[in-house]
């Protein structure tokens, strides 16, 4: 390092230890409460190898029987999962006053009955698996969807972590679908309740909100959102349902808004390309956006104008 | 690990192990016979330094001349790529009753045949990064848009990949695609076949079908499908000609969706920002939707509506 | 490796070495001239680390104190970036005829003035966790927003971007908001200048173009465009402002398109989901879309016809 910058270290480390005696919340130096997100993500990739147990293999171990290898991967996700927990636990209000030991073992109960409920998501995502393969023609095999599809990897991750949501844990969920969303631009909400068979093609820009309920056999595109009307109420709207429910059998075409925690989208319709709907739709009705007018003007021929 | 988690590893390890047993798609457990989705990623990385050589250093080699170190990634995806594509053929129907030394002896041919495509889509990609920084303004130099523009990036692994797919070579090429999705919010299927000077820009929520052709010099902007009309047909679809033809000269601005098989834009069209094409347009149209109505209402300066 | 690939090595490899000699742009070898990509992304999860010091913890360190730690951080950041802006000086066409020890001096300036900045740059981004809080009912602390919101994260990198920016150091700040891009689908570009309190939800699917200003208390929801009108003139246009203004406490709802460099959205106003703008709109404006003409069409109940 040279000299000049050597020389100014101190007095830039000294400046910026003074502003972070403002006590902002960015202030915030307790570096041990936080949950640690490259941990959440290593519990995520775990939780998805013992759904998927032939397709996704772990480098550094080899197990030569699928018992041994998923004890290793269980008491693993175990021990992290039982640990974040304990540190998000003591940020819920209801925490204030309640020792380290009751603490603990209010954990190790979520963290039990959590993998209790892996073999109820594990059939709930084979029925996605199975969706996506009937749905894309582009589809090789079951293989590459599980392999590669983001559309199943968001709603896979978005299953297990709503496993938390409904245990009461916080913060650990939203930071697994996060992870998710940041890898397919599908964000999906870990509150939200999905039915069977749902099929996500393509992915990106898709939003669907925390208060969202989903039914069986539903179908969405790529831009899809499921959101709320307005967030105006900011924090005070916090519970209150603010997104729409979608009954069985539903298809959203990409780009459509359907919005309000009021709206009820009936069974068996088909909601067309940009619908921007704030209100509830009858079952079975189709929805098409009239058509936009285009205007089409031609170049002249021998003119460069086109671009 | 605490006890009481200790004592229910065992029966929550017997409890998935059950759940396996149900012989669904997730429950296969074929350890050893799905590609690697992270030995692809990084295939797809060092073919990337192959095509541009100067631009990505790797961490761990130091070469002092080109040539050796071109040889030792060579050698390295070569060896990576022909284990790779020996697991997938393996799961083509065609292969059923060929013998192990048949595949392998395929694999090969499919490898070598690969690396000679390698300076053609090398000539593609450079058309490319001209495209773009004719078409942007905001770029500094032909080193920045190598080393960060998504689009960019998005184009020459959907080249690379496409490059398998003109083999013949199942699963890899989606799971490049995929990856390079992923990174970029950019949705473009490896069996799209694509002229050059292709520029995307901002390139999120783009997405490119399976059966989609685009001519020379085309344009595309941030959230523009082209894609198919409907998937209704599920897998009976396959092979069909599902996706637009899009001609040279063709610029498509942000939000347009032109959907369906037998929809061609026509050379030297200019498609406007969200309109909605499902049928053919010809040469040298000007595109664009009537503007929506806006409704502008005033706040009344002195209340506090906005928000 | 097989012997029939070994003896093809060779010859792919001078083939390939040939395709190097054609001049390109992607023909470019010299390897130690570029920015590096890995480098800049660590730089700024320090830079990220500096500015919320208790969120994101060191896997490799333990320090006990916080000043020994920062001082780690500082002196790593330092010497990585006084580096790589360096290297990016000299592709400048004003450092033609500047010797190495002129560069060298002028990068080590900009490094410390850069970190002098760093209070300012985290005064700004407290304002934004505060603006994502009280706008999002669904969050749950202020730790999560910090934890794993896309928005805040894609904020916080661009102000940190910016400031770059402003001291006139090329590439180094598109690379890291490209790596925000890449993990949100938010792409704001370094050079866009944005005031206090600024939201983003969700996220994905936004642009923010480089000549764009945005003031204080500013709500911008998914899939958001404030872009250029057109970029046929391509380079030409460089430097020219090609994106709007958008004033205090302007909300802009999911899909909205502001173009133009002589927009200007005005004070207190609200955008409608999906408007599309391409004209000045009055301070304390309410715009929305016509809605458009919803047609609802009934299917036989008896019939299979819904999908």
């Amino acid at each position: 390092m040279s000299e000049i910058i050597k020389n100014e270290v101190t007095e830039l480390v000294n400046s910026i230890l003074e502003d972070y005696k403002n006590g902002r919340t960015i202030d915030n130096a307790e570096l041990w409460n936080q949950p640690d997100t490259d941990i959440i993500k290593d519990i995520t990739s775990k939780l998805l190898k013992i759904v998927f147990p032939g397709y996704f293999r772990e480098q550094g171990y080899k197990f030569y029987t699928l018992s041994s290898r998923l004890t290793v991967l269980i008491e693993d996700v175990m021990y992290n999962l039982n640990r974040q927990i304990n540190i998000v636990l003591k940020q819920m209000p209801e925490s204030a006053g309640k020792n380290e030991a009751e603490i603990d073992k209010r954990a190790q109960e979520l963290c039990i009955s959590y993998f209790k409920m892996i073999p109820e998501i594990r059939a709930l995502i084979d029925t996605d698996v199975k969706a996506t393969y009937d749905g894309d023609p582009a589809a090789f095999n079951y293989n590459e969807i599980i392999l590669c599809y983001p559309g199943l990897y968001a709603i896979a991750v978005s299953r297990l972590a709503h496993g938390l949501v409904t245990l009461g844990v916080p913060l650990i969920p939203r930071i697994m679908t996060e992870q998710a969303h940041s890898r397919t631009g599908i964000d999906i909400n870990p509150g939200a309740t999905i039915g069977k068979y749902f099929f996500i093609d393509h992915g990106t820009g898709i939003v669907v909100g925390e208060t969202t309920i989903i039914g069986d056999n539903v179908k969405i595109y790529q831009g899809v959102t499921i959101g709320a009307l307005s967030t105006r109420g900011g924090q005070r709207l916090k519970g209150a349902k603010r997104h729409p429910t979608i009954e069985d059998n539903v298809t959203i075409y990409s780009g459509a808004s359907i919005l309000g925690g009021e709206t009820v989208i009936g069974h068996d319709s088909v909601i067309g390309s940009n619908a921007f709907i704030t209100k509830s739709v009858a079952p079975n009705t189709r929805v098409t956006i009239k058509n936009l007018e285009l205007n089409m003007k031609q170049f002249d021929e021998g003119s460069s104008a086109s671009w």
